[in-house]
């Protein structure tokens, strides 16, 4: 197995910690795991030729941005502004997987430096216009994707005829220039083997999309899909070029009752401390929603909003704030008070956005703390990095 | 009316900003409203004798907390160590309304200060027993509340004898003392006027446990109660001596939907951009789950997770991480995108504890910008505040 980048070694000038030395709640990462999913997907991308532009909304972090390049990654993918400045010190190709609409969002984006290929999905002639405006008076090349809506029902135009429009709108306003479209298929998140419905026809209706634009000569030099449910799934999809997985780095318990990796792929978790059990039944630990967030399971059934990574039959029934109600209805084990555990939460992306450092953890040694750098919305501070 | 704070005045070395010039998504709070609703529960307080405790976990803002002491505060309520931090510049009576568990936390609680007159909820042995050696060892007076769960079954100890026993555990080990008890009413959320079953099972509860309380010799000092729903009824308590609410800084969707305050006492909103209509019968904002949480209305029936402040009945019905779905079911309004909206989230402690910082407005105007201080959980930087 490859070794993690440099940057996420040891920090040499401080004694090692154990976690057991932490207060909670703590954001852990244990680096071997996700050294392992960062290679596996990074595979996944080059056997089968697709290009990988991994969404950082999961990690924020521009340390595993690095890795993920250093592995092969042709640019990443962001969806706030922060996201975007914070990511251009790690690589020149950046994607706003986001329609970019108001004066000082656009100002702000546009501004990210001109040695980034900077690359905005769109859906509406509205922000097709005020992009090209603001690209025109701010003399900045902008390459741009054509959203479509193939099932999610979120964002993305509604028919080809309006993807064709739309490219042609923006192929007659330079510094705008069309370079490809793009779908999330976040509605495909069934479990492993009942996806074949709705990717059958995501495949038609890509195919048809594709003989449509080409008979009007529009040419997407792109197809952009691939959330990381369906990702490994890409490469059955004739069409699709790039795939933009985000979850993959860190995996959570969501995608793991999917089938979309293993529980033993679960890289990341919340540290947590059993703060009482005075009343019977339960036990509480100080991680609430304001540590573990509130999402549901999603694309199967699924109780609770987090589980014991050591005892999956244990979840979080029920949350305040700062608290987190453990459900012992189906274990024998009975914690005391002081007891540490350990949380895969329902939906990693939420979690690592409530947290300003995560700490990397090797077995019960704390390896390597890193910032979130690009978690929030104004500008990162000089060396949050 | 009484004008806020100096604090929250204009910042006197910038020019004005609009509303419409911020960045979406933008948490706003609107410093009129703000205003009234820290007057009301102060002259409550002190219309009724009842001590005025306000928790910081809603607007974790040291700026807000000098305002509330101003008003007559006796001091602080915090949940996290950040947050005592940060409110120990403000004043000198801090309270951890949250059990204190784990070498790291104990020992970065008792360094606060010593000026800080500090108290400490508890409902354990372990917990009471953990403390007393760390403030033997640190030299550190600490004021202990014992915890009773008069029905909220989150924690607190189950029977008067097991308070007693703490009580008098707590008096055997100086420095330690023990000043009071205390309990979390939040298990009553029902509409104003239907809560009167759930407040005579409290007053029962309660006087039955102070009557024996009494016949052991075991007094507190301060009896501590109240959360914003029922922080109104604490005066119908007899024996309650002290009040903690939270949210009725800002108040929320929530609040207003139990009748405990009206639509027009919601200080604080969310402003976001509509960014596609692609999908028809839908308006999807730049506000997701990362901007407005994920919390259900909670004690009466409700939908969605935020409402339009000036169409109620628009709410937000689905989310991602970084969108928000109009249900515009039950409107004509169409919303174009680049439209700008202002949204009350369902639990607004939750969106808090998103956001870094908070922009106060009056009308169109943007007249004072702060930094959400105590949130997050690491030390603060210097200069937070």
């Amino acid at each position: 197995m490859r070794r993690p980048h440099l940057s996420l070694q040891p920090d040499p000038d401080s004694a090692p910690l154990r976690i057991s030395q932490l207060e909670t709640p703590a954001a852990l990462v244990d680096l071997d795991r996700l050294s392992q999913n960062l290679d596996r997907m990074a595979e996944y991308g080059a056997i089968h030729g697709l290009s990988l532009r991994p969404h950082v909304k999961t990690h924020k972090s521009p340390r595993i941005a690095a890795e993920q390049m250093r592995l092969g990654a042709v640019g990443l993918t962001c969806a706030t502004p922060r996201e975007l400045e914070v990511m251009a010190d790690v690589t020149s190709d950046l994607l706003l997987a986001y329609p970019l609409l108001g004066a000082p969002k656009l100002a702000r984006v546009l501004s990210i430096p001109q040695k980034v290929r900077l690359t905005v999905a769109v859906d509406s002639m509205i922000a097709v216009d005020e992009l090209a405006a603001t690209a025109r008076i701010m003399d900045r090349p902008v390459q741009v994707y054509v959203e479509l809506d193939l099932g999610m029902h979120r964002v993305g135009v509604q028919s080809v005829d309006d993807a064709i429009a739309l490219a042609m709108r923006i192929a007659e306003q330079p510094p705008l220039e069309f370079a490809g479209i793009t779908f999330y298929p976040g509605h495909i998140r069934e479990p492993v083997g009942q996806q074949e419905a709705k990717l059958a026809r995501l495949r038609s209706d890509l195919h048809a999309a594709l003989e449509r634009m080409e008979r009007a000569r529009v040419r997407p030099r792109v197809v952009s899909g691939g959330s990381t449910p369906a990702a490994w799934r890409m490469h059955e999809i004739p069409g699709v070029t790039e795939v933009r997985p985000g979850t993959y780095v860190y995996n959570d318990r969501t995608t793991a009752e999917i089938g979309a990796c293993s529980w033993d792929d679960c890289a990341f978790t919340v540290l947590a401390t059993v703060v009482s059990t005075a009343v019977s039944g339960q036990a509480v630990i100080d991680a609430g929603c304001k540590a573990l967030g509130r999402e549901p399971v999603r694309g199967v059934a699924g109780e609770g909003f987090a589980a014991l990574i050591d005892r999956p039959e244990v979840t979080v029934q029920r949350m305040s704030e700062e608290h987190g109600i453990l459900d012992l209805t189906r274990t024998s084990w009975r914690p005391r008070v002081g007891d540490v555990v350990r949380l895969v939460p329902n939906h990693v992306c939420i979690v690592v956005h409530l947290n300003d450092t995560i700490h990397g953890v090797r077995g019960e040694l704390v390896e390597a703390t890193w910032p979130v750098s690009a978690r929030g919305r104004g500008g990162a501070p000089a060396g949050v990095v």
